[in-house]
């Protein structure tokens, strides 16, 4: 269903970009990109990464700059493991190094990792110098299919997630589907909440696919995934491209993840995973159209089956209580001048965007998805 | 030569914006520019200054912003006078006050200040949510004339001067020239070295109209200044709309800049305001491009008696000396894989950009700058 080496793009004028899926990306690609597809850039290249990738993929990477040009200079550093290290002091500590080494406008920024190292290293490259090309290379489902694609770069404030950030997008996404073999289940599955919202709010027949294939995915089988993340990925390059900057469509890509980003935030982003989160959303989102009579009880039960079938959580911690659910919502960057909005499913493939929700309504979903998950 | 009020703009397509230049402005165009011009945008403003400018304007702002809706939640900040408070420090200061107070993506930042205030409070609209937007009141001529147009933002690393910022064009550039009778003369004079910059750079007629009237500048004759004011503006709007993000011929407005910015860093950034280093910058380049033939002699002293005529400083710090100079200048963000690049007037009203200046040519003209000055 899918060739061993596709290219999507994300069509945005002159900051046209590829996304490189396939096999072997990490050395043969790179190598080609840097040489041939990259525009004009210069001997000082950075790689960030955390230590359990490294361990992994480093050194294949190191190998393959140091192939493609033997006068590259070339610095790596690696960011702790976990979310509560994508912060302001990580990201200062990060532009010591471009000094000390005297990056200039140049150089490029290679981000080895899932989204904390993908999003700190884009914001590196966001800022340092009013901004310099960066490439993504996902280890993740999750960022494979989500955050390497689409320039939101972001850190951490005590205050909320991802609340300082930048739009700044890649020079290239190399996505290599063999570096999900060393991946954790529980993370793949956290991609895989990811992987079913695009077909909850886009695409219907993925949708369908999805509830036929999903043990396939779980069992990492690769030409599986290898589909559902070009699908995936295609689905969120022509999202970007026609709403760079989220100005309207692009907030359809938060389906779940008001419910979500409360769900993280209420457990202090260390009990659940993103996409855990996310996938809990889902089914919130769900009941709630459903309650408001956007699709019927067949469709809401279909997404929720889905996520349970994927072993994704589908009921929010019971302690949290409908003050702090409406305090940490409240918080969200989709709120506008104090109201929040919501992503909602409108039918097969379809989800729209929706501000007059009442307390009333939230109460009813957050006591139904509770009880009856 | 100018109307009292009158409106430039930033060609930049659906980004275009206002640079309004007039009296009163902090009032009534301040309150029009809320009720009417600004794109859509909720209540939370912030309004960034420093003491000194605050004690004399801030009041009038605030209660503009009152008259203009009562239900704006307005917050202000102020920044420590100087450049040493613009750095990530500051910043993050600045980024907690936001999440403090709910700050949403559809609040409005207000620069109120100069250069300090102007390029850290565009580095918090840039990167708050991932960009927000800001209104830019510079107080200072360098600002009116230079730093508030354009969109560059920065902070301060102490490895160097805006090594750490974002593009992000200002939705609104208000210039009151009544705010210029409080400036300090020294400040003036800041000012007017990035004036006479425009016109060695940009405008011949510009660079004539300040020989006969660079003594009114310094008078502070409000005509003269709305004039030049005006007219710097206009310039510095053109080549921005032309070149955004310094691909290309925005950098021609960095005349002075890579001399300058070496006196700057060499002297720690106190005893040398920007302006004046960027006037002995201009010095320097003048004098470099006469060695190299771009101009004769009789242009390279009307360009150094008309910065003299200004009161500005025309020789360097004799105390710098040849490995000093090429440490710092290679520090300079224009520096290309290694490479120094130079921006030299080529004639009356034009200048290019240089990259093969040799280190004998260097020592030459600071020789002759340190001596013959």
């Amino acid at each position: 269903m899918t060739t061993p080496h596709a290219t999507l793009h994300v069509e945005l004028g002159t900051r046209r970009y590829p996304i490189l899926i396939g096999h072997h990306i990490l050395s043969d690609q790179l190598i080609a990109l840097l040489q041939q597809s990259l525009p004009h850039h210069g001997r000082n290249i950075l790689v960030m990464s955390n230590p359990t990738v490294a361990a992994h993929y480093m050194e294949p990477v190191l190998q393959a700059l140091q192939k493609a040009d033997k006068d590259y200079r070339v610095q790596h550093v690696l960011i702790p493991d976990g979310e509560s290290y994508k912060n302001l002091a990580t990201y200062s500590d990060v532009m010591d190094v471009l000094v000390k080494h005297r990056f200039d406008r140049d150089c490029v920024i290679i981000a080895l990792g899932g989204g904390v190292v993908g999003d700190l290293a884009g914001f590196v490259a966001a800022t340092w110098q009013r901004g310099v090309q960066c490439v993504q290379i996902p280890t993740t489902l999750l960022a494979q299919v989500d955050s390497s694609v689409g320039g939101k770069t972001a850190v951490n404030h005590p205050g909320g997630k991802n609340l300082i950030g930048a739009f700044h997008q890649p020079a290239a996404v190399l996505i290599d589907t063999d570096v999900l073999t060393t991946l954790p289940q529980r993370e793949l599955g956290a991609g895989i909440a990811e992987v079913i919202k695009y077909g909850v709010m886009a695409d219907a027949a993925f949708f369908q696919w999805l509830q036929k294939n999903i043990q396939r995915l779980l069992d990492k089988d690769a030409e599986a995934l290898a589909y559902a993340i070009h699908t995936s990925c295609a689905i969120k390059a022509r999202v970007v491209a026609a709403d760079e900057t989220e100005q309207g469509q692009r907030a359809l890509l938060n389906l779940g993840h008001t419910f979500g980003h409360a769900i993280e935030a209420a457990t202090q982003y260390t009990s659940w995973l993103h996409g855990e989160a996310v996938a809990t959303g889902m089914v919130m989102a769900a009941r709630l159209s459903c309650l408001r009579g956007f699709i019927g009880t067949t469709y809401r039960d279909a997404i929720i089956e889905l996520i349970a079938q994927a072993q994704l959580p589908i009921a929010p911690p019971a302690a949290m209580d409908i003050d702090t659910w409406l305090d940490l919502m409240s918080r969200d960057k989709k709120v506008k001048d104090g109201t929040m909005r919501f992503i909602l499913p409108t039918g097969p493939g379809a989800a729209g965007i929706f501000s007059n929700v009442t307390q009333a309504e939230l109460t009813a979903v957050i006591t139904e998805s509770v009880t009856r998950s």
